[in-house]
């Protein structure tokens, strides 16, 4: 049957009480006769360091222009969102990252921030002005020299030449430094000649390989005089103006995919394809005339990073983009939510609604609260992202820790953005599932951002290798530098030195918890320690449990690191959600009003709390909590969240979306506008006197 | 950048051990020297009771006719799946359980397992089917009588009346008691008046109702003499030969969805529509001519369920549709797992497959558990129905039973679907997000599944009274005798007897578990104990914390019910993953070849200890674990997983999957044999003698 049937029929006229079994609760802040938040000035916060440039692209996505058309053929999708960058070139939305001298901003903090808020109006469109902009030009930018930003700059902004960024093979997902494509340089013509010597060496995965772009960005293996100097960047026209590929040039379209249907992704491969010398992008390593190659950075591995690391904004931008994406889900979910009475509307009597069940309140808050420390986190990445890439905190320190701060939030984001958007689909029931209400669609775009700019797994097991070699970096004797080696070894050749982790110990000011007896222990301060000090537990188990390793084989060692990859990637994992946490304190830390600081603390707490209830079992079995606190844990969090269920509205009217950004039937009032007709016409028909009575009634007489 | 670099480079030349960090571990059986499955014999047990339906379902949908076509647009994808109904009525495949006197089989189990099988071609049309077939021809079948089916099940079981199941409202997701669309009797014309008083009671959501239904099932309140009798089923014909809505008929179209885009969703509403009396489907309640209403089944609750119970089937047959759509993922993810080389081709020297990391083998091989316990569980489930529906075993318990048991592994089965799918597509990386590798349409086409035929967490909750009235029987005091009234009154008026759980203390026999010390207080019987003895407590413990709600007034017992909603449905899920367990492990039983028992023991084990991790909190908090042995779960799920890796591609095998049902280029050794390509083309170079050297064997000169 179509539904589920939980509840006898009870005729509108015979209901005087709540039904379904759950009570009327406060639904706004005035009925709980408490503090409220400053919702403008939590908008302020949540918008961050580029808030202003935020409020500028949320007001140009409201021309309808450049919104997503549900159901729409992939052909046409692809051709709207390709006009769609051409608006963007006209609006002054593709220039900010670039060099003033070309006509852009050189600021790349408010650049990320513009392209994010493109996800609310279509994330095909986000991710193609990303792959325009953040991979094509960037690679040109930031692994070029001043030659080929006079040569290519200008058209790379205008779409003049539109262009695929291609680095992924179809062998080669996440192992860039071993692809198959070559550049061999000929002395003779002074070319490169770019080649696919098998299948598996073909690009793949590559937005406007397709369809679009004109010319590539394509890694290679470059080889001059016999000598392979490992994966660089060249400059690869790819169509003549009539969209035809070049002579060698090949490749065949990726068709349908999960998602981001309005990007042309593409296969493309090359036959012997000579390009001039000038287009190897040359600011990490050159090639003379006569081949001769030279490089400022002598570490074959060390350039390598250095050349990926200059393009670690695709990850920083989708830890934005998949942040306001989980928000407008949260909207659209809660709002209804608010709004819509499951088992009541035509009583007349009841103002229960899906908020106040129990069950709804615990799938959907903590997610909201989960949400603002992305936020926080988020804006803390673009801050860090911003200052080395301006150039005033350019260490190769900061660069390390930008990355590996990147490495550790894209992926929570990403999963968070997945989970939270198909809870919220699915606390919508039926209406959820339609594409007019936006959360499919968000769920279908978003999915390949959890395995794309970097799988997730790979990312955090990254950030697991570099907990490694700071803990080991604390320690000098034999077997832990050893250890220290090993590790480093798995995590390619780079040493994690910098600054590594924030300090774990540091203060944190505690903020408006109550004094109930069960809750002392899970204040603030307990919070924090119980994360971070997760986060050094598990570090440290790792690191014991790999220290033979240095006594093995390489075999050996490789098997014994093996069998704790996955826990060494729940480390990476444990250190991220210390990070949001961190930020979302630091956050609250900064708000004077008293009202927001109280309901934002709750909010950071539930967040806290959450994380907690998450790892129980390992705080349990690792003597961090006992089962009296642990069982406190779950009943705290049910405080938290209905104590937090009147401040709901506002805290996602926070997030500052106009309707054009929204654009849900089901958040826009219409519900609300449906049951009060039902209510009425039950009204009617009970003063009319001709409303039926109920063959139960009847049975009593 | 479009992908992690965590290795550094090492040309092919320099490679002689295993890189990235993963040993070479056996890949098949032979290799581990051990116990291997009889795989055909396994797909006999997979397949179940209706194994030859399902193979001659299976054999029909390798005609291409019946495959989905990615990114077809809506409009074609509704006309080509309308197409394939007809086909399938030439087929003979929409007759299986419909009475012999129509042309039908009689055969309820078969008819389940046939249409389960259409998943493999295309969702949509297996939902579709469902909808004709399984709904609406169901409505009539089932809740008319001979004259009803005389008059329209030819129509419906050949196509010529396609229908739609009118039940669920834009106000009424899951209350269809209180729905408000109303069937007025007048006696002067001896017409029901179908009537829709207001927007909310607009129908929604329903497949056939957007552009090919003829006519509707549509559920109302019946008011004759001037009392509401309650929701009863009436056949409406909507729809004139040309396709335009009979007078007083209208609706629009739900437009796009997140999946299943095949059908034809829409809305309907009705303005005074004149039925004759004859269309009332009145087996459970009858109107005379001049009004008189009458129903052998006093109670006016339990022939409301009555009736909804007679349409448990779409419950049954999503649960079995989504574990072999689960299957199918699986099949793909982990034979993909089995050939992909991520940090390796080139080398020529290393065997290591995705399959050989420890993440890898955790994050899949799990879920390959629990989709075998699901087709167990299933067949269970499908002999339940097919005894009660049949007749045999057509008693008033059993149909309880059944509901009870449909509502417990739904929700699972659809759940499990939708995470085992997303984690199969994303351990495929960016060739798992695109629509010919099958798995994001999966997913889009599944999600429904756990919003729709009873939203999974009002059946886990309606599960969980069931468990909670069971418990309340055992007792007699007064306390609790007002508890099972209260919980009584909250599972909407339907007093659950029958025969309850399965005996938790049933023996299970116990095979195959090594001796290994750490292992031993986790061996078969400790399982059930374990996952038994949690059902009961949980369930004692919200009887507990319930018992006060006798001495409330009914506004305080809803609250009380509220704070406890979350627990409620938690233990339903306990219960229900119990069951699971249970039919596995009966399964296993049941098989005689030595070696298939062997692995499927541990793949049971496996399971069990996967759900055991999982609530791994509770049993800590509830001293039913030590830390130590709590912590000996995680290592002893390791072992597992390593130890069942060399028997994944037979397992993943005995699904027994054509290529014709798989259809995903990456699962079709295309990736292999890429890989020999790469392989071969290193080879040459090596023995060419011109292969590059590396700068770093360079710099060592």
């Amino acid at each position: 049957m179509a539904d589920a049937a939980v509840r006898p029929h009870r005729p509108a006229t015979s209901r005087r009480t709540p039904a379904g079994g759950a009570p009327r609760a406060p639904h706004t802040p005035e009925e709980a006769s408490e503090a409220r938040i400053d919702v403008a000035a939590v908008t302020d916060l949540l918008l961050g360091t580029w808030g202003e440039t935020r409020r500028e692209a949320r007001e140009m996505i409201k021309d309808p222009a450049f919104w997503q058309v549900a159901g729409m053929p992939m052909d046409q999708h692809r051709e709207r969102v390709l006009t769609q960058l051409h608006l963007l070139v006209e609006a002054g939305g593709s220039r900010r990252a670039f060099p003033t001298e070309y006509g852009g901003l050189d600021n790349n903090g408010a650049n990320i921030a513009g392209f994010q808020e493109l996800v609310l109006a279509d994330p095909s469109l986000q991710i193609k002005s990303g792959v325009q902009w953040g991979l094509f030009g960037s690679a040109v930018h930031q692994l070029g020299t001043k030659k080929h930003h006079d040569a290519w700059l200008p058209g790379i902004i205008d779409l003049s030449i539109p262009g695929a960024f291609a680095m992924t093979e179809t062998g080669h997902g996440s192992d860039v430094a071993a692809l198959g494509t070559t550049a061999t340089y000929d002395p003779a013509t002074e070319e490169f000649v770019i080649h696919t010597p098998f299948r598996g060496a073909w690009k793949d995965y590559l937005g406007n390989a397709a369809l679009h772009g004109k010319a590539a960005t394509v890694f290679a293996q470059l080889i001059t005089g016999g000598v392979d100097y490992g994966v660089h960047c060249f400059f690869v026209p790819l169509r003549d103006d009539e969209g035809n590929f070049l002579p060698g040039v090949g490749g065949e379209d990726d068709g349908v995919k999960g998602g981001l249907n309005g990007i042309d992704n593409g296969r493309l491969h090359f036959d012997q394809v000579r390009v001039p010398r000038f287009n190897l992008l040359d600011r990490y390593g050159q090639v003379a005339a006569d081949g001769t190659y030279t490089s400022e950075i002598a570490s074959p591995g060390r350039r390598f990073f250095t050349m990926l690391g200059a393009l670690v904004q695709g990850r920083v931008s989708l830890d934005g983009s998949a942040t306001t994406a989980t928000a407008l889900a949260l909207y659209i979910s809660l709002t209804y939510a608010g709004q819509r009475r499951q088992f009541d509307s035509g009583a007349g009597t009841d103002e229960v609604t899906l908020l106040d069940y129990g069950k709804h309140q615990r799938r959907l808050i903590p997610l909201l609260a989960q949400n603002y420390a992305q936020f926080f986190a988020h804006d803390e990445l673009l801050k860090k992202f911003d200052g080395v890439f301006s150039g005033r905190t350019d260490t190769s320190e900061e660069r390390e820790d930008l990355e590996t701060l990147a490495a550790a939030l894209k992926p929570l984001s990403t999963w968070n953005a997945l989970n939270t958007i198909q809870e919220s689909r699915e606390a919508c029931g039926g209406s959820g599932f339609l594409a007019e209400n936006r959360m499919v669609d968000l769920h279908h775009d978003l999915d390949v951002f959890v395995t794309f700019e970097g799988d997730n797994n790979v990312l955090l097991q990254l950030v697991g290798k570099r907990l490694l070699a700071d803990y080991a970096a604390q320690f000098k004797g034999a077997d832990t530098a050893a250890l220290a080696k090993f590790a480093v070894g798995q995590t390619a050749g780079r040493v994690f030195h910098g600054a590594g982790l924030r300090q774990l110990g540091q203060a944190v000011a505690d903020f408006g918890s109550t004094a109930r007896s069960v809750e002392l222990g899970l204040r603030v301060e307990q919070q924090h320690e119980l994360l971070a000090g997760r986060v050094q537990q598990m570090v440290a188990d790792v690191a014991g449990a790999l220290r033979p390793a240095s006594k093995l084989s390489r075999a050996e060692a490789a098997a014994l690191f093996n069998r704790h990859q996955s826990e060494l990637i729940e480390a990476g994992r444990a250190h991220a959600e210390l990070l949001q946490w961190e930020a979302f304190s630091d956050g609250v830390a900064r708000i004077d009003d008293e009202g927001t600081r109280r309901v934002l603390t709750w909010l950071r707490d539930l967040f806290g709390l959450h994380l907690i209830e998450k790892h129980l079992a390992w705080y349990l079995i690792n003597g961090r909590l006992s089962a009296q606190r642990a069982s406190a844990v779950s009943r705290y969090i049910d405080r938290l969240t209905s104590r937090l269920r009147p401040h709901v509205q506002d805290l996602v009217d926070a997030y500052g979306f106009a309707p054009e950004h929204v654009r849900a039937p089901i958040a826009s009032g219409a519900e609300q506008r449906r049951q009060d007709e039902a209510r009425e016409h039950y009204r009617r028909l009970r003063e009319s006197g001709e409303a039926p009575v109920s063959e139960k009634s009847l049975k009593k007489k």
